[in-house]
């Protein structure tokens, strides 16, 4: 996507895009070559870039504006709370803080009702395991291949896709195993059964060989992200679960991205009926309009810090503008069924929607998702799965298939050779239809680089 | 400071009180004994607590409400660039963003003029490490004893207070040595003149025996906040300069606290004339208002990720709602001299009036800052220099002395033995001589506590 600022963008927008190229540093890239659309404006499911080009939100920013953009009453509630009170101290209290932790509490599974607050997903991951390793005094952390959990040191190194590796130096207590992946079985399996069964006894076996009682937690995406939105089975992480209590092991589940109704349920982790120990959230908590995250914290686990300190906290711990944002947009998301939109969607119209275009685009090797939470993975040949880009790669036929959609008006969000279809939650049916026809159109391209 | 919120609180605060002791977890703390103080509102240097009263802010809260509380500029900023637009994936370009980045390189020293937006303080120690790592080749990090800098894992590694041990699993290449403290010298040291040339000798050698071809970065706060305000001498930090130039070291200034007015310059390293290669930033760069750090990049170091890819990234790198405080605390600090206040408030008023209890209170064994950063170290006896409280712990003549100074309007930032003077820039003379003089009469209760 190469632009020529200069010509086409409002004077306003050459000159935020002049100053990026001359000031800011992106980031996981090169600087150099970085040619940023200017985002100038957005509302609902739809951004505005530089040249006053509408683009329908395929991709929620970082899939995380899940109540949409600028909604009106989280808007609202930030100027509020911003006359009132910006900011304290994390040692005091205050009454937007506990508000959108009593919000928080009361729909986290279990007894996770006690809220730590950080301020991203990174940063609550880097909590969670802190908790996790001092709560059992073990060390380990195991999580799987095909994972992302952020981008401070020791949450890009449980982190599993190339991002870890150039961070990786052997050296943060970290092993990695391989999930259930079906359509790319590490097992060989040709069953989601045996792709559970399979997957469920390889974790036990390398908790055997690491050594139960050297591993702290397990942390797993409810449904993996990034990493391609492979939904597990009820019963692998039912799996997982019994084996973390079988072995004293603390089950992090890290819903920064699955969480707060993108999977058409408040958490993804109850659409399979399991508990984990910790949550760690942040997006969709108030969708990115304050950044802020956090840790959802089992009552065992919270008594482990009743009379412990707990060594870790940071200044803006529970930020009264944060949190604001946070209660707005769930009880919006609450009063405005946003929650449900998202499963109905899911379920009506971007499920059969995608499949429909799966059987008419021989560059579609599977569709898979639930709730505004979906996958479509390109391949250049159906048989052999052989991807559209390779592994921790781009290609020649993803940066065609972005500038399709880009030239239709549609922002996608794509990660190697897969597309994610990942608008917000309060999405329309005519909005996804809307999209998906732009897809139809795009992914033409993607078909001319396939060899079947 | 127990509290009995149900019958000295109002109804809204004794429901944040109540919310925050069922569903908040706090930093820093063993949960269970908590009586946080509900705060309910703030402006200028004043905070209100749960009960009503006012409380004069001698704390900026963690050290970060540089432009004072509720600045109306910054809300006004904050309210308008919500309803335009909240959130923005780091890698569109934004105007927000763009601006913020040019305000903070047009007033970092040199020509660390490339900004890397991070949320807190913690992170962009994170990220600074990373580049300075990925910049040189070796991993290793040497930094001081008595310095914070963060509470993820890296970042509390690189701390050397006792916030460490409980994380520190010797594992993460950090190596601590001991800067100049003339009042504690490690160095046997009786002048400033000794102490300096006895620390950079120990630097040097603490080099030498580690392997230059190790060591990635020195990280310094310019000047330590948390851990003591101990001013350094232009010589020493010269010096530390000089030894990263002869061994190819980053040398990494952490101005998360000191930077932004606090020390009455932009960033406290220009009061030394040395000129870093990073410098970490938070807290005064927006006072806090939204959750905003980030990390100033040198030329050089920028250049090493031109043509390659930058291993890290965050959901809410250069968030605008964020950088949109930070454009408006920027401008107004600049237009009301914020920082030009800060400077010469330190040296009329603060620093006088200091020296000046410490001729009356026996308890005071040295009075040290600058601008409106200023510790007091409080001892059982001057001839000694006995701390009043033991290193990383507490005790009752310090809970007696903060509770007194709480009572008397007062609030204050302590820190084991300390008592840190460190109110907004924007603080009065008035206002100093109110805090100054509520602090006359709260230290009696020190003295009570000295042997001398
Ligand atoms: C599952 C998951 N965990 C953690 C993170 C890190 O969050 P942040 O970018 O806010 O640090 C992400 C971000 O995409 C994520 O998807
Ligand atoms: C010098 C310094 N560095 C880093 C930090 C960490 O910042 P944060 O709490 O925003 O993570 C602090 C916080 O007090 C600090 O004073």
């Amino acid at each position: 996507m190469t632009m020529t600022p200069e010509t086409i963008l409002t004077p306003e927008a050459a000159r935020a895009y002049e100053l990026d190229r001359r000031h800011v540093f992106h980031s996981w890239s090169a600087q150099a070559a970085l040619t940023p659309t200017v985002i100038t404006a957005a509302e609902g499911c739809y951004v505005w870039d530089g040249a006053g080009n509408r683009l329908l939100d395929f991709s929620s920013m970082l899939v995380n504006t899940n109540i949409g953009h600028q909604h009106p009453k989280v808007i609202a509630a930030i100027a509020e709370q911003a006359a009132k009170l910006c900011t304290v101290a994390p040692q005091f209290a205050n009454d937007a803080r506990s508000e959108a932790a009593r919000l928080i509490a009361e729909r986290t599974p279990g007894d996770l009702d006690t809220i730590f607050f950080t301020n991203g997903g990174a940063d609550a991951v880097e909590h969670a395991i802190r908790m996790a390793r001092l709560h059992t005094g073990r060390y380990k952390v195991l999580s799987r291949y095909r994972s992302y959990h952020g981008g401070t040191e020791t949450a890009v190194n449980v982190t599993g896709d190339p991002r870890r590796w150039p961070n990786d130096h052997g050296n943060t207590g970290t092993v990695h195993f391989f999930g259930p992946f079906l359509y790319r079985s590490e097992f060989d399996a040709e069953t989601e059964a045996q792709e559970t069964d399979r997957a469920l006894a390889h974790l036990a076996r390398t908790i055997e060989m690491e050594g139960p009682s050297t591993i702290a937690a397990i942390v797993l995406e409810s449904v993996p992200g990034t990493a391609g939105i492979m939904v597990p089975t009820t019963e692998y992480l039912a799996g997982v679960r019994e084996l973390c209590d079988t072995h004293g092991i603390v089950f992090i589940a890290d819903e920064v991205m699955a969480g707060f109704g993108r999977t058409g349920k408040w958490f993804a982790i109850e659409n399979f009926g399991v508990i984990p120990d910790l949550i760690t959230f942040a997006k969709g908590v108030n969708s990115g309009y304050v950044p802020l995250g956090g840790v959802a914290i089992s009552a065992a686990i919270a008594a482990t810090f009743a009379d412990r300190v707990y060594p870790g906290g940071l200044t803006y711990s529970g930020h009264p503008l944060a949190a604001a944002a946070a209660v707005a947009t769930i009880n919006a998301m609450t009063e405005e069924r946003i929650v449900e939109n998202a499963a109905e969607i899911g379920e009506r119209v971007l499920g059969p929607g995608l499949r429909e275009l799966a059987q008419r685009h021989p560059s579609i090797g599977e569709v898979r998702g639930l709730g505004v939470f979906w996958a479509v993975e390109l391949v250049r040949d159906r048989a052999t799965r052989e991807p559209l880009a390779p592994y921790g790669g781009t290609s020649p036929a993803m940066n065609e298939l972005v500038a399709a959609c880009r030239a239709r008006g549609l922002l996608p969000f794509v990660n190697f050779n897969r597309l994610h279809v990942v608008p917000p939650c309060v999405i329309t049916e005519a909005e996804a239809k809307e999209g998906l026809a732009i897809l139809d159109r795009a992914l033409i391209v993607a078909d001319a680089h396939t060899t079947s």
